[in-house]
């Protein structure tokens, strides 16, 4: 499982979507109630699988070692309210980014976003001062569970989201698979800036199409990729 | 002909035009009835020359083996009504998506787009919802092939198109070829975009420029390249 | 020493930040007054640890060797009146650039920004005419300093500006630290950018925020990163 | 000199400037009356120094052997007219064709591009109908002489130009210098375009800021770089 969340953590920096420290993966063990985590502050050229942290799901670490990531608290969250998740990643990719600082839902411009996302990628409203100054990291998992569930999104249809003015969140079966989506909703995010500079009134695509692309890959119906 | 055709598809992620597994490049031995296409949903990375999937002119396995893409059937609807091109490509290269996701066709602003492609790159109209629920790959060749005879466009001489809210199909006389267009239509996909940020009032270079510049690499006149 | 700096300056080409021959680092020894830069015009391909320059804080040459950057009296102005930093980077990297071509500070539109800058990366004014004709460097060093004064930026809080109709110059504890804000600041120049064609009217962060993501890797209450 | 040209030509999709077979680099030896330059359509990957194609002046071939770039015409009319310079270079290079596609001159908006170009990078005007379907290569040639004769600019102090809705050319005293300042163009052209995005009424650098940075670098006052 070490090795997992370490070889997903390092698919980060390789796919381009963080630089320097900026970014983490962690994998939860259901079962075992175990997640293990990236350290804090520790770049990708030297970090090892030993240095990958174990904790519980209060954040105690079960082994001594580094320090987790800051944003432990914000995957906690996410593996308490989102059931079927096993993987959460967190980056700085500059095209979600630049979403999230703007504070816009990504919308579903084409096929390629409703591949893997049913629909537009949500922003999360602004923290407030107390929510900040509070119990930050905690917060930022309040306010995502919250965008899902105000909006009655489905967390597995829309495995990503945007916090405000930060930066991108998404998760997925295992790790390989939330590390895909970051890759997909960065990749979308980008097309869908350079689609609205070509034709300032584009629309996202009917319901009709993204059921079809979506249910193409994902359900009972899918024929995309080998059984 | 396996060989070639699991060549032309590494080409893809090669080229920066494919991330993950978007993408596929088929050929056809028309003397033969033959298709070869890359298999559904495998990584570019994993794939091995076996993998390729031999099937007829009516999508049927030749072979026991994987699944074929499931854009099969755009494939084949493109090699029975455009008879001299013998090799497909579809990407979700970012560029062309973008104009794709705008519904807009690229004009030929500069002699780069004329080398390649004698004229703007025509956009589908979006497909109706009973297309789509129907027979969705089927109907976009159909869309692709309605395109070009509404507005009388030579396959031949503009070998690529972009897909309403989808992306690039191109195709050309063999896989390289074919490839090759895919390389260019992404890039004056860019090219197209970035005019238009520098020059909000752009038109497409004159007709005896596009002339020029497409038959001096094309045709009985033509004087570009060795003989 | 020498070794650090010629590493640093390594480290610029490596990370996409210059071109060519654009960009230097230095490093000061400031017990023993002694500057270590990169030379003048040398490519980085051909760039050895031996020659690099070494100066006291006049400019003067320490030893027998190539000319320094160019830029030498900026960073002497800079290591005297910014007392706690003991490396500047200057790089001509393109987003940057954007921006000091602009005239216009960067707004801290998120926390990206705010992990390393505690608010707007301030532009200088325009140099006079006088200035540029008597002492370039030295009044480039000046007028960056004005610049933190007027503004009341503490340049550790900062560590960076862009220097109106140029370029950006940054600086840090190490070489390694300078460079790096190097980096962050091109790539928060960039979401910055990209940021304001999603959103016309996108505002900075609020305070709250900017405290927290910055307070949370700098200072006593720091906790991002391992003890 | 065959070495010299093979290495130049590299250099071009080595630095990003060129795809497929776009571009090409010819070198003038001025006693001998013997210009060396890039055969016609050859792949990057493929060329050998001795595909290397030997001219004189008039265009004849001095070897046996491949035929030279269809653009050789436009380079013996720069040589005819620029008799100091003695490497041309043509490329497709991204953001410079973005600039000849608009139809516009680059203005001088930094000190990057000062550094290199004194003054902003001209546009030619639109080749008539008559001379594209005369004698293209030649008429290219001439319209670029044409453009520096009216605006009465230097050909080496402004060592580069875009053909209206075509792309760059640029020249230099070796093919390395030629070959740089294409990089330089592209550069300052991506610069150039990015600026006009975040402050739309941006304006060139005062004359006195662009003296400065040419004069640093240029002429008898130079003192950047070592002796």
């Amino acid at each position: 499982m070490k090795e997992r969340v370490f070889t997903a953590n390092l698919a980060l920096p390789d796919s381009g979507l963080v630089k320097l420290t900026w970014g983490n993966v962690s994998e939860i063990d259901r079962d075992a109630g175990v997640i293990v985590i990236k350290p804090s502050g520790i770049p990708y050229s030297k970090m090892k699988i030993c240095d990958m942290v174990v904790t519980n799901l209060n954040g105690d670490l079960l082994e001594a070692g580094l320090k987790p990531s800051s944003d432990l608290a914000t995957h906690i969250e996410l593996y308490k309210a989102f059931k079927e998740i096993n993987s959460v990643v967190h980056t700085h990719s500059k095209h979600a980014v630049m979403w999230a600082q703007s504070g816009r839902e990504i919308p579903a411009y084409g096929t390629t976003h409703a591949d893997t996302f049913y629909g537009g990628i949500p922003c999360t409203r602004q923290l407030t001062s107390e929510e900040v100054t509070s119990a930050y990291e905690l917060e930022t998992g309040k306010v995502i569970i919250e965008t899902f569930k105000e909006k009655s999104i489905d967390p597995l249809a829309v495995p990503g989201v945007l916090v405000y003015g930060h930066g991108p969140f998404t998760w997925g079966e295992t790790p390989q698979k939330a590390v895909e989506n970051s890759v997909v909703l960065d990749e979308v995010a980008e097309m869908a800036c350079m689609t609205e500079m070509v034709n300032k009134t584009v629309q996202p695509i009917p319901q009709y199409l993204l059921d079809k692309h979506y249910f193409r890959k994902h359900g009972i119906s899918a024929y995309y990729g080998q059984v």
